[in-house]
């Protein structure tokens, strides 16, 4: 594992709000993140939730904006949250769309030229996030996963493709059907070919149908959530749980849209279902 | 008082967040602000608790970085931040400096051309929010006020001035002696002219010597505050307290800077101190 860079660190409710950067190793060139490690990390490795954000977010959005920090100081977990996309090495056009390219990795392992060489978000999700975790005092036998809109869609497709590894999943208004809606039909088309048959792998809602995840998965999505209807399709991703026998609980929250103050009022609920599954 | 045009409004812990733009009596030309309003004020009338930004700040700040609405929420109190300056009627060279002009307004109502006209944020907050908070469902019996850095400043400044106005007052690491400060020393001679006599009635530490505040003032200060020994000096607030028999809790809280990160931390005990002034 090569060396992480320390760019900034502040104490944050007894514990250690950091943001590095580092060359990874899956996405071939400079990757930053943030880790919160809580007061208990200082005695004993601790279990780790994985926060994936959404469109246009960085590694800083989560921590500034999602008020986890205290929760998870009380209940002992590190928190960990990835850049969205590789930015060091640019490529033509990566800024020519909010939702392809920079900000908008979409959390799968590209294939299609010129975005394969470093886009390689769920490799570095799945395999080489869990190393630095684990480095920096995270437990590998206790790792959870969550996220918002894009970023659920990654925390879902993670979890279900990797269920011994992620021990418990939630999301906040995830992208939960990609191949079915405008974003994940584009970024798929972009990153994996046109050929649908290569997109199920990193299709929630196909892989919830296929195979059953055991513990129980929660999801919140705000009613007045403008990206419902045609992007996001929970309905899908419920449909899916059904059929696989995977137990969901699919919580409406009326009034609320798709921002940082939907999540941050839910964040307590999540970080509350993560600790029940991850022993914290 | 003119009309109020909303922004953005979201769902957040039951309550409403808002923002606000409208053309502002004291400033002479658009201000904006943000306000939450708790559950409880679709009900009946609530204590209003208003914070002060810091440098470079907007009215989204404290919103979106602080963590506040959780226990506002819970509480039943209303939080109005406005901008830390005027915006829309620009001035030559405003924008020259971060620590004077756009941005940072320090909540003085300025004297010297050009900024006389528009740079008035200490009658725009002691005066203008106030009634628009009470038309907002705010008690007027019942405000307290609290802020960061140089808005620490300018709340403990509203304060001490108005004792029968503010039932509590607290700060995050706030620039306490700005007569004494290069901050100050540069903003009060931009805004206020040379004669340094001009300055007492905004330097908290000469206000705080000459007369007594009855509730007890709460102070957090981060002890890896990089500002803290040249700029933000809160032992010469603490002398001037001592001097007048106001009652302060100054807290040194090791290891924190000077950030959100920091105040995130404090928040809710900054917070459970207005609301036991306020009856909330």
């Amino acid at each position: 594992m090569a060396a992480l860079s320390l760019i900034s660190e502040h104490r944050c409710f007894e514990g250690e709000q950091r943001f590095y950067a580092h060359e990874s190793r899956e996405c071939a060139t400079e990757m930053r993140f943030s880790v919160y490690l809580p007061p208990q990390a200082r005695m004993r490795p601790v279990p780790v939730l994985y926060y994936l954000a959404g469109l246009t977010c960085t590694e800083e959005t989560f921590m500034t904006k999602a008020g986890a920090q205290r929760l998870a100081a009380e209940l002992g977990l590190m928190l960990v949250a990835p850049d969205t996309s590789p930015r060091k090495n640019r490529i033509p056009g990566d800024d020519a769309a909010w939702d392809f390219g920079l900000g908008a990795g979409f959390y799968v392992d590209a294939t299609q030229d010129p975005w394969s060489r470093h886009y390689r978000m769920y490799s570095y999700v799945t395999r080489e996030l869990p190393e630095i975790a684990k480095s920096l005092g995270g437990l590998a036998d206790r790792q959870g996963i969550f996220g918002h809109s894009m970023g659920g869609h990654g925390a879902l497709v993670c979890a279900l493709r990797n269920p011994a590894q992620y021990r418990s999943v939630s999301a906040f208004a995830p992208i939960a059907a990609p191949s079915r809606c405008p974003w994940g039909e584009k970024a798929f088309t972009g990153y994996l070919g046109p050929d649908r048959t290569h997109w199920m792998a990193h299709d929630a809602s196909a892989l919830a149908a296929a195979r059953r995840y055991e513990n129980p998965i929660l999801i919140d999505q705000g009613t007045e959530d403008g990206f419902l209807a045609e992007q996001l399709k929970p309905q899908e991703f419920e449909t899916a749980c059904r059929r696989s026998g995977t137990p969901l609980e699919l919580r409406f929250q009326k009034g609320y849209d798709h921002g940082y103050y939907f999540i941050s009022t839910f964040m307590a609920d999540h970080l509350r279902h993560h600790a029940r599954y991850l022993g914290a």
